[in-house]
């Protein structure tokens, strides 16, 4: 990689965490520029025009482009790599989990987790609080599929690690900060426990 | 392609649109087999041991595999194609703009359509109800987002249609069907029109 890398991030969120963990995996050097979505310092006009008119992190920055989407982001980077499988239907695979990431298990487990552990459940509005039951239900399903899926194999896909693995990690293993025990979910710890051994991992408060 | 490919779909779905348009665009044929997600039929046991644990359609088999996520079946049917541009950044900025329909688009303005349009407003639950107000507005901005970068732009990515436009494009063109008025943002209507006159296009009820 010639050009530099800035990740564009909030510490404590988890979809910068993955792009964070696909960098120490390929050893890529990553400069770290913090916001804190809490205090809405991703949604000033700065961070709009100059940053993600979305308004959201993480952004990894390559050069002087910027490239939105935490899945995304790792999919540049480990471009290449042994993290996506070369077989064409592995590759479409560990994509699927990325997309079921995205879709079924961030809008729930990782929204619990900044709801209850970072906001406060005092502090929710009432639309978020009738959301709670919804959210649990939800999150509960994906880690059930994931349990489920887990049960017969070592990895998402093709049995060894691939972005899937690192991005459904990110929010799976601190999933206890949002309420949900993953001593429910036995085939998810000993992924967890795997995904977590592996040479270049980093912890998410590396 | 040796294998057969069979969409399991239900006709109304945008998210199964994509995946048949991609097909038509690269002449590729799709046997169909249609359930009907208003009657559960991707809830039956059958369904859920034989096609997709997680419930849902699309599911893209492959001969005898199965591929959910309508966005990773585009992937794999698209793989080597002109839909996924060669360059490193520009595939990454692609599946940046599949994320984001998945995540900001699909769960507002695809949700509302099959609500509005579909289930009926009068049918709703009462936390479907308590989510309208926030759908409606997170849908605002996404289509506001999508206007905005497609107002120096022709297509969302390199200036070329990619996968990028026929996912968006789905559950756009038919915003209207969700309450949405596409006439408040200009440059999505110039980009359907063009997203339809590319050759190989077909329309939703095709």
């Amino acid at each position: 990689m010639k050009e530099k890398l800035i990740l564009h991030e909030d510490p404590i969120s988890g979809n910068c965490y993955k792009i964070r963990l696909v960098a120490a995996h390929l050893g890529l050097p990553l400069e770290r520029r913090s916001y804190d979505v809490r205090k809405g310092e991703t949604r000033t006009s700065a961070f709009l025009t100059g940053v993600n008119a979305n308004g959201r992190i993480p952004v990894l920055q390559i050069g002087d482009r910027f490239l939105p989407e935490s899945s995304a982001a790792c999919v540049y980077l480990a471009d290449g790599s042994t993290l996506i499988p070369e077989d064409r239907f592995d590759r479409a695979d560990m994509l699927r989990w990325m997309f079921f990431e995205q879709y079924n298990h961030e809008p729930n487990v990782a929204t619990l987790r900044f709801w209850l552990a970072f906001v406060g459940a005092d502090n929710l509005s009432e639309p978020q609080r009738a959301q709670l039951a919804p959210k649990r239900a939800a999150g509960e399903a994906a880690l059930g599929l994931m349990d489920s899926h887990l049960r017969t194999r070592a990895f998402f896909v093709a049995d060894r690690p691939t972005l899937a693995d690192i991005t459904l990690y990110a929010y799976t293993h601190v999933a206890g900060e949002g309420g949900f025990d993953l001593a429910r979910w036995p085939a998810i710890e000993a992924w967890c426990a795997r995904v977590a051994a592996l040479p270049g991992h980093i912890a998410m408060t590396a």
